[in-house]
């Protein structure tokens, strides 16, 4: 039988405790805990030692708990820190690691209290959750396609008239009907020179006639995050729009070229850039090339500018270099990709030519 | 001309300054940096003194800012700590008050470097933002008005045979064809036995014939939050689910009859526990009566089992008593209301019956 997943993923965590000298480790950022353990619920602390794993978690949890997790639980009335130490005190472990990202100083001072030696770590599971499983790339694969089948769903709904916030609840309906737990970001719909605003929100504008609609959408599947940008034009697009559409397009295909293991993350942003420079449109991208994903939207690695991280077969990212025109409009094209040993596995389904409407 | 509601926040704010012996205050919990300054994007931090406000900002947000705000703005590129950093030696700030709750032990680390005496504080904001202006009550009313429609709305497709996350995906689907920004939480709609479960999340299962449905819903409108709670049943309901609802509306009456400005929160919260109690259900209501809501979905007040806090005029609570029998179902009644000297206003207009479907 083979061993668990979450239990092999403490082992090979707990490999770097040696390195770092640390007796044990206390992980609170919930994704790591979910990573590490499989638990799903809104309120927990896992305490790792080399030796095994804890969960701390509150009365609500219990069943769930059980049904979901391979290591001991213990179910805690109150705060969880406070009986994370009362454990640490019992087995007299003098050292601790904890998350320095995601522990509050308020914490932190109630802990620094205790006769302990703290060390903060960052990024130690999240280097981990940087390369997915081949069960995790399925989950992935499962969300991007759902992702892809609400799209294709809502699209029927952009027409002049239609206002951006009902085609986004359109959109996000879709997933949900499909199986979603929900979106994993709020969902872009910019219509017009709103396109121009990476990051705009919905609003009651009404998509006009002749405009360009950029939308930015992403599920959440059994905990694993999709990606996608995809820009329609109502009415037939003018000379400008096709030019910046086919320059991104080019670009985006040219980073997806780069894409493989070994290469540096930045060479892949590079690639992007390099392309849309010859089109003189890299002064309009102001943005990063791309970004990992998995249990969260948006993990490492950073596909951009100076990114010094060195891609490895697993990893899965998004690509989606843009270009913006302040007062006309922008154009992202965004896939998600798995990086493999030769090259890349481009995820999304959806067709990249300029849909007009 | 009336001064700006932000400003006038910020004064307030910064009364509490000299008794706590603090230069400045660096606040960066981002719904405490909406209510000071405005400001609705995603990456903010805000230096407060007894004279002036600076808001700390990255270039997305440029146009946005100067649109949202009402005091001094500075762009950064990079991390906004040490930016607000220099502004204190510049400025020759020596203490500093930070927001213990939200501040990383890996910020604290950075900015404990500085030569600045730090201080930890802990609901300075928050405490302020318990009590609410006649705007943000008239916001919040605007919020829940139009969670209430996009129930009645959602309401028509709970028939036998649809799934629980369908029926959550309509509901949220209405609140934002409705303008909503979207979900304040996640939706419940909890079928038969789940309705048992106080945290249970919409699955797959349809709903069956001669079942209780526990709808818990809330929509953000304008970044103020709403929060409502519904039971209603597929069929005529047996006897033992007519009882559960009646005490616990019972008990949900008696505790609004409760709620008054000067009032203790635990009172109102032992109003309904007390009438469960005399039902014989107080044993099957595990948590708290409600909570206030603002800006966020769980703010202070808390209405719970020894709750010092005193009501005031102006606060916003959801009353949202409970019962729930394990392997057979649960009743949740929920409304949101606010706070007056001679009582409490109800803001929910949707009917209590248990409504049979």
């Amino acid at each position: 039988m083979p061993e668990h997943p979450f239990a092999d993923r403490r082992r090979r965590l707990a490999e770097s405790f040696e390195r770092l000298k640390l007796p044990a480790l206390a992980v609170s950022h919930l994704p790591n805990v979910r990573y590490l353990t499989g638990f799903t619920g809104s309120n927990a602390l896992l305490l790792l030692t080399d030796r095994d794993a804890l969960l701390f978690t509150d009365p609500r949890y219990e069943l769930q708990a059980q049904d979901e997790v391979d290591c001991k639980v213990q179910i805690v009335r109150g705060p969880l820190w406070p009986a994370l130490g009362k454990v640490l005190a019992r087995r007299k472990i003098a050292g601790l690691g904890i998350e320095s990202e995601y522990v509050s100083y308020e914490i932190w001072r109630m802990i620094a209290k205790e006769p302990l030696r703290l060390k903060g770590v960052s990024g130690l599971v999240e280097a981990l959750r940087a390369v997915k499983s081949p069960e995790e790339i399925e989950s992935i694969r499962a969300s991007v396609i759902l992702n892809s089948k609400a799209y294709e769903r809502g699209l029927k709904v952009i027409k002049p008239g239609v206002r951006e916030r009902d085609i986004a609840a359109e959109l996000e309906y879709q997933m949900k009907r499909l199986g979603a737990e929900g979106p994993a970001f709020e969902t872009i719909v910019a219509a017009g020179p709103r396109s121009a605003l990476p990051h705009a929100r919905p609003t009651g504008q009404p998509v006009n006639a002749n405009q360009i609609v950029l939308v930015d959408m992403g599920a959440n599947l059994d905990g694993y995050a999709s990606d996608m940008t995809r820009v329609v034009h109502v009415g037939k697009p003018p000379r400008a729009t096709e030019r910046m559409y086919k320059a991104v397009l080019e670009a985006q295909l040219a980073a997806i070229d780069k894409v493989r293991g070994g290469v540096k993350a930045a060479d892949v942003d590079q690639a992007a850039r390099g392309t849309l420079k010859r089109w003189k449109l890299d002064h309009v991208f102001q943005h990063s090339t791309g970004h990992g994903l998995g249990l969260e939207i948006h993990e490492g690695p950073r596909i951009g500018k100076g990114a010094e991280t060195v891609l490895q077969p697993g990893m899965v990212v998004t690509i989606e270099p843009g270009a913006y025109v302040e007062d006309y409009g922008g154009v992202r094209i965004e896939d998600t990709v798995v990086v493999t040993a030769a090259g890349c596995e481009v995820l999304t389904p959806t067709r990249k030519e300029l849909l007009v409407l």
